[in-house]
Parts: C-alpha cells; structure tokens; sequence
C-alpha cells in the first residue's frame, strides 16, 4: 500500500476472481464461461469494426439499442449498456443506495456485491439464506432499501419464480430490486418484462454467458426510463465510451442470432440435467440448479480436497474459502465430453479417497 | 430522474463528450481523434482475438504488460492497464484523495476531472491558470494533495517542460502528481522515466491519440509498484476483467509498431505547426500547442459562432461553453487535406463576417 492510499478504500478486500489459466492444459469449468463459440455474427461484426479502432464509439449505443428494442421486451429509453454487467451494478450500488436507503443481498451470493458496496461507499446488509440455500423474500420485505438478488443465484444456482418477484415488487414499493439476471437463459423465468409495469425494478443481464462474450465485457440494464436515466448520468460521469467498438459490434451480432444462443443454452441445460443425476448417483447433494453450474458437496469429501483433486487431474473446478459453502463446489456446465471427463476424475477421486480411508484403519 | 436516485449523486453534472456524428458527413474536428488509422498490427491482433470471445480476458493484462515493459520504462509491477485513461483517472480520484488529501486542478483543464471528483465523493479546488493560460506550478506547492496535471493541458495544449516537473515532485513529497500525459507524443516531454526516482508521481497515458485506438479504450498507469498495487486494488474491486480480450490484443499489436505511432505522430506535429502559421496569418491568436490539437480566438469573430458557421460548412470542431474560453474553439488537428478544407472555410467565414459587419454600419 502507497502512503497516499484513501483511508477508506484502504480497508477494501477485492474480489478473488477465478483463476484465468494462460495455458488451455485444463478442462475449464471454474468461471462459469460458455463452453461455445459466440456466435459467428457476433466475431464477424467484431473483426469488420477492428479497422475503425481510431474513432470515438458512439457513447449513446444507438445501433446497440436499436437492436436490443428487437429482441428484449424494452424500449430505447429503458437499456443502458456497460462495459459488462459489473460495471452496470457498480453504477446502481453508486446510483441507489446511500444512508437511507442501504443494499441489502444474501450472504451467499455474487461475491462482488459486499465488494461494490464498499467501493461505492455505501452501507450494506447481508441476510443469511435458509439452511437449504433457499431465499425468502418475505426476508428483504418493508422499509426502503436496494435490494440485489441474483436469479438464478449464485453459486446455488437456485431460482425464484417470476410471480414471487412480482408480488414482492408490488408489496413493497420502497424497495428498490436490483436483479441480476446473469445466469437468466438457462431455465429460468426472466422478469423482464415486468419493468414495464413496476418503476422499483432494475433487470440486469449480461452476454458473457448465454451468449460466449465473457471476453468481450458486454451487459445491459433495463428499467423504467427515469432509473435508466439515472443509471447514464453516472455512465456519463465515468465512462461515457465505456463500450468499445468492436464489443458494440459484437453484442449488435449476437443479437441478430437468437438461435444460437437459444441452441446452446438447451445443450447446457440438457447436460445440466444428465451430470446432476450422475453426481447424484456418486453420493454427491446438490441444489436445484437452473443456471450453467452445479453445486455440489459429497458427504465423505470435502469441499477444497475435490477441487484440489480435480485440479491434479487437469480439471478446474471454483472452491469458496467460505463459512456455509466450504464443503462445496461450483462446477461450470460444459460440454458432454468435458461433463463425461468431470465424471470420470470425480469417480476416480471417489475411489482413492476410500481407499486411503481404508487403509487409514 | 427517479425516486431512488441518490442524493449525492442526484447532483451530478455529467461530463459532455463531443459529438459523435454517426454519419461521415463532417471533417471531424473535434474529439482530438487521430485521423491515421492504428497500426495495421493492432488491428490484425484484434481480429485474431475475436474468436476467443467466450473465454474471460485475463485480468493480470500479463501478455499486455510484458510487451508494454519493452516499450516504456517500466517494470511489470510499475504499470497497470485500464479501460480507457478516463477509467484510471477516476481510479486515481477515488484511490488517493480524501478529506485530508483534496484533489486540485487548473480551473481549465480536462473537463472530466470535477466530474470525477463528484463521482468518487472527493473534495477538489479548482485554481485558476494565470491570465495566459499558463500553469504555473508554484500556485500548487505544498500541504497533501492530489494534483491533477494535464501535460499538455487541453484545451490549451500548452505543456510543462519535465524539469520543471522533476523540481516540483522533489520540492513536495506531500503532492501526488497524477499527470495527464495523454496528449504528449506529439512533442510534449515524457516524465514517464521519473516514476523511478519520484514516489508521488503516477503517469497516466492513452492509447487513444497517439495510437489511434480511442475506439478500442485503453490506457495504463505507471508509478512505483506501491501506487500501482493500490490502483489494483481499486480495478480488482471494481472490475477486475474491465478490459476486453479484442482491446488487449490490440494493445500488444500497437506496442509492436513503435515506427507507425512515430509517423503519425510527426505528421501531425507538422501540420500543426503549419496550420498554426496560417491561422495566425488569418489574425487568429493561438496557444502554445504541443498536442494534436489547437486552441484558437479571433478579435472579430465568436467562438460560438466560429463553431457554428464552421459546422454549417461540415467541419467539426470543439466550443466550450465556459468562462475565459468561450471566445475560442479547440480544433483537431488532421490531415493535411482536413486542415486546408478547415483554412478554407475559415477565410470564407472571416470574409462572410466582414461583409456582414460592413452591411451593417
């Protein structure tokens, strides 16, 4: 630390992103990343976009927008796009909350809330999932306050139908719903459309994963025109090129092809499905999972041994040093060979751990 | 505005970028953009990295950093990349200043720094450049601060030699100096080197100007490994990914093709000069530039409508609203083409003025 460090961010505990391997020596399912390709509209715009690299990109997204009004049930005045979602919900946690009206989020959850709370400087409250990891929202009900819920959250995977979300909106209009809909596309009721109807909700979504953009850092708020109002007056007095080119083009791609990203994301759910009743098999719990990712603890390994085990044998998994979840992993869904390769170490890390046990006797 | 938006930030006068025409109807004048393309390098990489998009970058920016260590004279732990400069400017606001340690800046300078100060809830003082638009150095000696120093300033282009600089780092251990150097490849002095010698120094640079990359969005940080790691610190709790992996690739093909930003760098020092001479011969008063841009008044003619007659005949340049520099317009400097079509429109709109003014007695 520089002696010329703020007193206050002084004390920040950055977020621990997963590890970004340089190497392509493992079968990567530890950030949640598509196990696809973008789809091909998205890498041509991109690539066509490369060679106007020396003009400014249109701060206000108009072709962006133009392009998201035909695809998602908002209008032009109800998107703003960022420089991927985490820069969207640091803006909210700067644009909403404050002393009287604080954040308020599970203590299991994206761990970059807490995060952003801190860096935004604003007061923050964690309220404890349930035993099992479900989320009550009769828990965040009342008063005034910004409410952050991922749905499907993570890295429970675990979601909250869209009628419960509405009711919770129109009983408590001093709460501001912050939803992080990151992990929307892969089975989930996404609440969308609702903001229409209801001026006390933020839908965030990004493209990183149903749409393979991770790399490209593309997300978007929707909300009723005087929060998206709100949300780019703090755009403007940051970043207003915050989006570049080549991304602009990209996300204006990828739209334009719906069906690849509808494709992929029924492949993920399906292999979802098949690897959850294989680990449930293995003797692994897991919570009922609507996103691209288990999570899953076994009763005879624990949680940073299977990771570390995975890890030796060329898989990367994402472990949590955290009370409640330590037992657990999160395992991105892949592809079936990846979801086979998964299977097969998880098997053989079974049998060693038993048979050391036995011969511990 | 909504109901939910915060006090502090309810007061938030966003920063006004420049128009950004989405046809190419102007010679665009305006946005200090340059008007070579990038290095053919940078955009090859970038194309290339395209395909890579469903994987997230790698937030180290490790590949980038080493590339950029053989180009400036940095060490790897001296330099950190950003998502723009305007991203590590806001960093550098909300890192080091405080209520013991405001930030300070010239009352005409980048017009992003209040803005920031406003964002990152930062107390700031605005001091006044002396009647020439000079900057004298001694107006910020002494005590703790946080000096935002642009060199060359802008709109002034006018630059500070490094000796200078050095002085002052060595006289005010208390003052961080965080310069702006975003404009000094175009023959301004460098004190990048000084980051050895000198913990109160943080440079900052863009590969917007010089490399004309202002659509891709990147800029670094550099100073002593402690000043670097808070800034980390800062990217890692905001957003540790923020730069994409096609900008990345660009940036490491730029940093391969020192020869072409040499080029368009001495072009545009060229027609800078030259045009500068015309414009006084046409009774213009200039500043001192040093950037790729000039800062122009006229005793017969308005800034404002300087601009305006200057847009009707589809050239783009910048006015500012603002006391002590409302007289005067920023111009962009181009191509040798551009500036003889901005010359001429200039001659037409003197003539036109003058034959106004006489039809008017």
């Amino acid at each position: 630390m520089s002696r010329f460090f703020s007193e206050r961010l002084g004390r920040l505990v950055p977020y621990t992103p997963g590890e970004q391997p340089r190497d392509a020596r493992y079968v990567k399912l530890n950030t949640n990343e598509s196990p696809f390709p973008p789809s091909p509209k998205a890498v041509e715009e991109a690539k066509k976009e490369a060679r106007n690299l020396r003009l400014y990109s249109d701060p206000t997204c108009k072709r962006l927008i133009d392009e998201a009004t035909k695809v998602f049930p908002v209008k032009e005045n109800e998107i703003v796009f960022g420089n991927g979602s985490d820069e969207l919900l640091f803006f909210a946690f700067s644009a909403f909350c404050g002393e009287k009206r604080p954040a308020v989020f599970p203590d299991i959850t994206y761990g970059f809330y807490p995060v952003f709370a801190e860096m935004a400087g604003v007061p923050y409250r964690e309220i404890p999932l349930r035993d099992d990891f479900s989320l009550s929202l009769s828990d965040y009900a009342g008063g005034e306050k910004v409410f952050f819920l991922a749905n499907p959250n993570a890295p429970t995977g675990m979601a909250i139908p869209k009628k419960e979300i509405e009711s919770f909106l129109a009983e408590n209009p001093g709460v501001l719903v912050v939803l992080d809909e990151a992990y929307v596309d892969f089975g989930a009721e996404s609440c969308l459309e609702l903001i229409e109807k209801f001026d006390n909700l933020l839908v965030i979504q990004t493209f990183s994963k149903s749409r393979s953009m991770a790399g490209a850092r593309l997300g978007f708020a929707a909300g009723n025109a005087s929060l998206i109002a709100d949300m780019n007056t703090v755009r403007y007095s940051f970043n207003p090129y915050n989006i570049n080119r080549m991304t602009m083009a990209a996300g204006i791609g990828a739209l334009r092809d719906e069906d690849t990203r509808r494709a992929n994301c029924s492949i993920i759910a399906e292999n979802r499905e098949t690897t959850a009743k294989e680990l449930g098999n293995l003797g692994f719990s897991l919570t009922d999972s609507l996103s691209n990712f288990l999570f899953a603890s076994h009763p005879r390994l624990d949680g940073e041994k299977y990771y570390l085990a995975l890890k030796e044998k060329g898989i990367l998994v994402r472990h949590f040093s955290k009370k409640r979840i330590g037992d657990r992993v999160r395992i991105t869904v892949g592809t079936a060979d990846q979801m086979r390769a998964l299977l097969k170490a998880t098997e053989e890390i079974l049998k060693e751990t038993a048979q050391r046990k036995e011969s511990q006797k």
